[in-house]
C-alpha cells in the first residue's frame, strides 16, 4: 500500500479507512470487531485523556474501578435499560477449557459452567449502582462523582474502526447526588465539558442541546449530546451526559437519609466519551495529503527534518537542529528531530504531512549560513521562511494560530452546510443532495420521527440549548411546532 | 465496622483485609473474585502508573492498544504457553441475549453462538504477536517497544483483595528484537526499572533474580523477578521481566530478513506489574493503625486539620492554614486541608493515619500566636513543633526523610529476617518458625525444588543476580551444589 490516499471526493468513507491505516492510527485484529489502537494512534488518545482527566478532576471528579463483568441478572433490574443495552453483547458463560479430546488443541470444559453468565459491560450503571448501594447512607456520603476509564463491548454487526468497533476505550462517569436539581446541574456541567474540550482541544465546533425521547439513553430521562459535522455532511455525536433522574436507586435499591431525616431515593447522572472521538478528530480536519492534528493534541508538533549531503554538512545541520529542538522544547513545545539517514527528506516531508504533524521545519546549509529555517504549516501547506531568532515564540505563535485556523476552518464549514428547510422537499432535496445539518419544524412526536428516519435516514440530533421559539409547520405531518429542531444523516 | 484493625501480630491476614477495606482501597464485589478499586486506593494506584509509564517512555517505549478478547485457538499455537494460561480463563461462547421465555428476565440466545470461543486475555502474547506479524518485515521494523495498559482475567479460585483477583489491572510490555543480544538487554533493562520503581517509589528494597525453569512464566526462556518481604516473612513476587527467545515468533511465524538479507525470526521479551504492586505496598509499610504510603505515592502528602472553638478562631485558623497550604502546593507538595465541620479533630487524625498520609499539621490560635505548628509524621507517629517561617522547605525535608525511613525500615525487617540454612532440619525450622528469606544450597533439579515445596510449602524465589558461588550440599538431597538460592514461603 502506497502512501497516496482515495480522496474524500471519490469516496470519503475509503479515504477514511485508508487514511486509518496508513497513519498507523488503527487496525482491525484476528476478532472481529475488535480494533488494535496502534502507537501512534495511541499516543493521540492518551493526550485526549490526559486533557479530560484533568478536566474532570478540576470539576471535582475522583478516578475508580468498577468489574469487566456484570450478572445477567442485573440487567433486568432497570426495565428500559435491558431493552437498549444488553442484547448485542458478549457473554462469558464458561470459566475453564480443557485439552481436547484427540489430544488436539484445547475445548471448553462442560463442567466449568457458570451458574449465572457474565455480560462484559457495555456500560457501568448497574454494576455501579449496586456498589454505591453499600457507599450511601446519609445526604453526608453525597455526592459521589467517580469516572472510570475502562474498555466496553458491545457487539455491533457492522463495525468501522473507531466509529463503531467491539470493543471500545472510554471513560464513563457515574455521579450520585442528594437532590434532583444538583444531578441536573451536574449532567449540564459535564455536557459543557466535553463541548469545552471538543472546541478547545479537538479544534471541532460542536451543537449542544437534548436528545429526543427516541434518541435517550437506555434507562434516562434526559440525554444531553455534542454533535459535530464531519466533512462529508454527516453528524456525529461526540458525547453525551444523562440525567438518569432516580431510575438505577430505585432498580438497586439506593435509598439515603436526607437532611430533613428522611429516606429518599438517590439521584444519578452518567457521561462519557471514547475512542469514537479519534474518528471526529480525523474527519474534522483532515484532507486528501493525510492527518490534520491540533497542535494540542498533536504526539509531537514540530518534525525536524535535516536537509544536507554528505557527512560534513550533516554534522553542521544536525547541530544546528539540535540547538532549534532545545529551544523549542524549552518553550514547552514538543518535538521529533528525523535525523535518520536511511530516508530521503521527500519521504519524510510526505510522512509528516500524512501523520499531520503541525508544524515541519527542514534545515540546511543555506539556511544556516541566513539564520533563517523553512516553515512548513500542516493545516495551510504553506511555506515559509522563518529567522533563527526568537524561533521557539514564532514557533509557538504559529501553533496557536493553526490551532485557531483548523477551528475557524471547521466551523465556517459547519456554517456553509447548515440549512432552514421550510417543507419536506426542501429538507428531502438538502437531505439528500447536499447533506449536513438542517434546522427544520418537527410535530413532538416520536412517530413523526421515526417516519423521518424511515423515508430520509435523517434522524433529530438534538434540541439545541437556548433554542429560539419560532411557530411553524411540521415538514411531515404539517402539525403545528414551537420550534425547528437539529436534523442531519449521522454516523 | 468502627476504625480500629486487628493486629498484625493477632492475625495478619485479617488485619490486611480490615485494612484494604476500612482505609478505602478495594472492596469486593458482586462478581466473583472481581474487585472494585475505591477512589482513595485508585488514586495511588495512578500514581504508580504515572511514575512507571514516565520511566517506559525515558526507556523508549510506547503505549498501545490490543483487544481484550483472544481467539480460542491462538492460545494452542505455543505449547508452553497453554499449559500455563488457558485453562482458567473467562470463555466468551456468545454475543446475544433475548427476552426469556416465560417473559421474565432474559437469557443466552442459543442461535447467538459463536464459531470460535473468544478468551478474555490472561495475558496478551498471543494477540501481539499474531499482530507483529504484520508490522515486522525487515530489521528496520525493530525493535519494537510497545507498552499496554489493560485488564486482565485470571480464573482464581481463592481470591484476595489486589493480591490475587480474577480480573485486576496491569501493564505488560511486549517487546520485538533483531537479536537475541538485544532482547536479553531489554528484558534486564526492564527488571531494573521495576527495581527502581519498587525502592523508590515505593520504598520497598526487592532482590533481583532469575526464575527456576520451574517457576518461569510459561512460554519464557528466563524470567527475571523482583521478590520483596512482607512483614509477615512472606515474599511477594512484585514484577517479572521475561526473555521469551524465538517461541513466540515462531509460534505465529513472524520472520524478518536482518541486515545479511536472511530470513530469521524475531526475538521477544514481556514485562509486566499489575495491582497486586498495591497489595505489596500495604503489607511492606502499613502498621496496627493503619496505613503507612510513602511521599511519592500518596494521594496527598499533607493534611491540615485546624483546630478551633466557635467561628471567630475558625476564621482566624482557616486563613492561617490557607496561607500554609499555598506555600506548601507552590513548593509542588500535595495537600488536602480538612476544614469540615462534621468531624472533631480527633475523628480526623484517626482517619488520617488510617489512611496513611504522610504528614498532618495540626494548627490552632495559640500556634498563630507562637508561629508555629504541630507536625505529626505517619510513620514514627513523632509529634514537634514546626516554625512557620520555611515551613514549605521544613515539610519537603520531612517527606524526603519518612521516604528514606520507611524504605530504611524495611530494609532493616528484611536483613533482620534474612537466614542461611545449612542443612534440612535448620531450614524448615526457620521456615515453619520463623519466616523470611532462606538462603540455602539446591541440587539444581526441578524434581527437589517440588519436593522442598510439598515438605515446606517454601519456594525458591529466585536465584539473586550476581549470587556468589559457594560449594554445598543440597538441603533435602545432599547432592553437591555451587550456589544458595532464596527460598520463602510466598503470596
Amino acid at each position: 500500500m502506497g502512501k497516496f490516499l482515495t480522496s474524500r471526493k471519490d469516496n470519503y468513507s475509503q479515504w477514511f479507512n485508508e487514511l486509518v491505516i496508513k497513519a498507523d492510527l488503527a487496525e482491525t485484529s484476528a476478532v472481529r470487531g475488535c480494533m488494535v489502537i496502534k502507537p501512534y494512534g495511541f499516543s493521540i488518545w492518551e493526550k485526549m485523556q490526559a486533557a479530560l482527566d484533568t478536566m474532570f478532576k478540576n470539576t471535582g471528579h475522583v478516578n475508580a474501578y468498577f468489574p469487566l463483568f456484570i450478572p445477567k441478572s442485573f440487567f433486568s433490574k432497570e426495565a428500559n435499560h435491558v431493552e437498549g443495552f444488553a442484547k448485542e453483547c458478549a457473554v462469558v458463560t464458561h470459566y475453564r477449557l480443557k485439552n481436547g479430546a484427540e489430544g488436539k488443541g484445547i475445548e471448553v470444559d462442560p463442567d466449568a459452567k457458570l451458574e449465572e453468565e457474565l455480560i462484559v459491560r457495555p456500560t457501568s450503571e448497574t454494576i455501579i449502582w449496586n456498589t454505591y448501594k453499600n457507599w450511601i447512607q446519609s445526604y453526608r456520603d453525597l455526592p459521589i462523582l467517580c469516572n472510570q476509564w475502562a474498555n466496553v463491548v458491545r457487539w455491533e454487526m457492522r463495525t468501522r474502526l473507531f466509529l463503531r468497533t467491539a470493543e471500545f476505550l472510554w471513560q464513563e462517569g457515574h455521579t450520585a447526588h442528594a437532590t434532583k436539581q444538583e444531578a441536573l446541574e451536574e449532567t449540564e456541567q459535564m455536557i459543557n465539558v466535553y463541548a469545552d474540550f471538543a472546541e478547545n482541544f479537538m479544534a471541532m465546533p460542536v451543537i449542544k442541546g437534548n436528545k429526543t425521547a427516541n434518541e435517550r439513553f437506555a434507562g434516562a430521562l434526559e440525554t444531553y449530546t455534542i454533535e459535530a459535522l464531519m466533512q462529508d455532511g454527516k453528524a456525529l455525536q461526540s458525547g453525551t451526559s444523562h440525567f438518569l433522574g432516580q431510575n438505577f436507586a430505585k432498580a438497586f435499591d439506593v435509598q439515603f437519609t436526607n437532611k430533613e431525616g428522611k429516606l429518599d431515593h438517590v439521584w444519578a447522572t452518567s457521561w462519557g466519551v471514547s475512542t469514537r472521538l479519534m474518528g471526529a478528530l480525523i474527519m474534522s480536519h483532515s484532507d486528501d495529503n493525510g492527518l490534520v492534528l491540533p497542535p494540542k493534541l498533536a504526539p509531537y508538533q514540530v518534525v525536524i527534518v535535516p536537509i544536507y549531503k554528505g557527512d560534513e554538512q550533516f554534522a553542521k545541520v544536525k547541530e544546528a537542529g539540535e540547538k532549534i529542538k532545545k529551544q523549542l522544547i524549552d518553550a514547552g513545545i514538543s518535538v521529533k528531530f528525523d535525523d535518520r539517514d536511511t530516508q530521503k527528506p521527500g519521504w519524510k516531508f510526505a510522512e509528516y504531512e500524512l501523520k499531520g504533524v503541525p508544524v515541519r521545519i527542514a534545515i540546511g546549509e543555506r539556511d544556516i549560513n541566513n539564520n533563517v529555517v523553512e516553515v512548513a504549516r500542516r493545516d495551510t501547506l504553506e511555506k515559509k521562511s522563518y529567522s533563527q531568532d526568537n524561533i521557539a515564540e514564532s514557533i509557538k505563535d504559529l501553533l496557536d494560530d493553526i490551532q485557531n485556523n483548523i477551528y475557524n476552518k471547521a466551523l465556517k464549514y459547519r456554517e456553509d452546510n447548515t440549512y432552514h428547510a421550510d417543507n419536506w422537499n426542501e429538507f428531502v432535496d438538502i437531505i439528500e443532495n447536499k447533506g449536513g445539518f438542517v434546522y427544520a419544524h418537527w410535530d413532538g412526536t416520536t412517530e413523526t420521527e421515526l417516519a423521518i428516519k424511515e423515508k430520509t435516514k435523517a434522524t433529530i440530533r438534538c434540541i439545541p440549548f437556548g433554542n429560539p421559539k419560532e411557530e411553524g409547520k411540521c415538514i411531515l405531518t404539517g402539525k403545528p411546532s414551537t420550534q425547528r429542531v437539529l436534523f442531519a444523516k449521522a454516523y
